[in-house]
């Protein structure tokens, strides 16, 4: 724990000289004063992580967790667990959604086993292996993980946010593969945000209203057995998360030390790295609102305003994937669009 | 007038043959049903559009036209109408926004002098010139040009709209640079919805509240005067429209006639364009929510729901540069995805 102490401390603040500089280049660009809208504020965020008036966004990556969950046992989600597995394979192989989306927008995808039950493709050497268990225990009976194991997803999840950083990644998003994680997210946003779990529990891949009850019940239930601390993130991961999540925290914090922005989507592993390194708060930048009921929760807890909206609710990553390129838009147009002077445009009449 | 009705009656139905294979393909793609939300409701359009369950966006194109409004005699804006022939300059040089924002996306532009008062670049091959009027006359005070030159202004556009998807564009996105128009905006909107202005009213380049309320007021003068009647949308293009917005109102029904999809921002142009061919309806996808307010009362009344709302109010076309790319990646999603017997992934218990 102690490293994750001092790496949160070192986290830097964002450059307020360029975030001055930006917000004053803003007002000289040949346009209204505010008419690209939310494109200028989180031009402005880039400009103060990279530390410069004109940001740049050249190199986007992604790096997609995966890991399985005990709670499965309890029926909470409608695909099996084997799922978690043959969706690495397909991602590997090219053909899911995310893979789509990050062809069409140049995004470098890093895959990461963190703990899946089964032994995926042993010898593909596309996959970092890191598995810290085999699935986590099921919540609603216990906790999920020790608080080593919890530690150590962290711990790993900053190492390879580091490494992703120094490849020269100038944003750095995250995303998820697991069966059963939106039932383990929802107990970790309940917990973070003090929020009842009937608010923050979503139908995930479920359908029927009976299958939600159930699902809320199962989080209930492993709030009472776990009795998770929200001012001990570790503890919270450890009794009520998954290895995918914590590794997903550790990456953004990684990511925020070396000033990379962190597009996400996870919001659960987002309020834990929050928890253990506030300073990450300013490198985060969430690239769409999912239609899954406890992300709105976590969203609003953290104070950031989703750039997109589109009912998108499949993780993977794909949300942070749009999110991204939309944020390469807001700094390409902040850098490179013209002055009223250089244009020879008149500026108007304020 | 005989072509556009004729035009009108050959704009082909959607294929509905492709739209129900692209909605079984959604269902069989490695991914759990609807999870990819506005995505796939898109995708299902275009593969009506394009006739195929394999909907493909391979080059995107964006029409800017650009004319005076003598209305800008009322200080209805924020900038003299200088700044219309500047802004042209800005877009031929490559500095102005929509440009860095096309440059990212691989949209290629075509720039229209449709009415521009000042003679712009005469020597620019580039521009597309032609310009059917030097500016219109002050909507406040009579009409903004002969209905002869208002069924030019469209069969022109249709002209455009057509070639453009001549050179192989499947989406095809307008956008328009003029000061005054969202004055002109405001009153077509407000005459083809039977809203009142003050409801299709935004504040435009302005910003204090006496300009709003004094643009609401000749906007309001504007409908008097002329006194259009919306069903005849030639008759009130002429008497409160604008070069472009009638020009991009015929690209749009162009690019409809060829099926091909049409990415707008510009609400007042397709409000003319569905009245003139109600086919050109399911060839629309609105791109984004301006923070214009007329914008939003007529998608309203169109029956669209934009897939972004970033708070731009810019125009150029930047909204609808930003949505073809998503309407792109809509189309990837649905064409690229493994489906789960190609992937080996086990389908879910439904």
């Amino acid at each position: 724990m102690t490293n994750l102490v001092e790496l949160a401390k070192a986290i830097p603040a964002l450059d307020q000289v360029a975030v001055r500089a930006a917000r004053s280049r803003q007002r000289q660009l040949t346009k209204p004063p505010g008419s690209l809208g939310r494109l200028e504020e989180v031009s402005i965020q880039i400009a103060g992580i990279q530390g410069t008036d004109r940001p740049h966004i050249a190199r986007k990556a992604l790096v997609i967790a995966a890991g399985d969950h005990g709670v499965t046992d309890q029926r909470v989600t409608g695909y099996p667990s084997e799922v978690t597995a043959q969706m690495i394979g397909t991602f590997l192989w090219g053909g899911a959604a995310v893979n789509v989306l990050a062809r069409h927008n140049n995004v470098s995808i890093t895959i990461v086993d963190a703990g899946v039950r089964a032994d995926v493709l042993p010898n593909d050497p596309r996959l970092r292996r890191l598995a810290i268990g085999k699935g986590t225990h099921d919540i609603s009976l216990g906790p999920a993980m020790t608080e080593e194991m919890a530690t150590r997803c962290v711990a790993t999840g900053v190492e390879i946010g580091g490494e992703v950083a120094g490849t020269g990644a100038d944003a750095i998003g995250v995303g998820e593969m697991g069966i059963g994680n939106t039932t383990a997210s929802s107990a970790i946003v309940a917990v973070m945000t003090s929020t009842g779990p009937e608010h923050t529990t979503g139908a995930g891949t479920g359908r029927t209203k009976e299958q939600l009850l159930h699902k809320i019940e199962v989080v209930r239930r492993a709030l009472e057995v776990n009795k998770p601390d929200g001012s001990d993130p570790i503890g919270v991961l450890a009794r009520i998360g998954g290895f995918e999540i914590g590794l997903l925290a550790g990456v953004m914090i990684g990511a925020a030390a070396q000033r990379r922005i962190d597009g996400f989507i996870t919001s659960a592993a987002a309020l834990l790295a929050c928890a253990i390194a506030p300073g990450v708060r300013h490198y985060l930048i969430a690239s769409h609102r999912s239609s899954e009921r406890g992300h709105r929760v976590a969203l609003h807890a953290l104070g950031l305003r989703p750039l997109l909206d589109l009912g998108m609710r499949l993780g993977e990553g794909t949300g942070a994937v749009l999110g991204m390129s939309v944020i390469e838009m807001a700094a390409a147009c902040l850098s490179e669009m013209a002055t009223f002077s250089e244009a020879g445009v008149d500026g108007g009449t304020t």
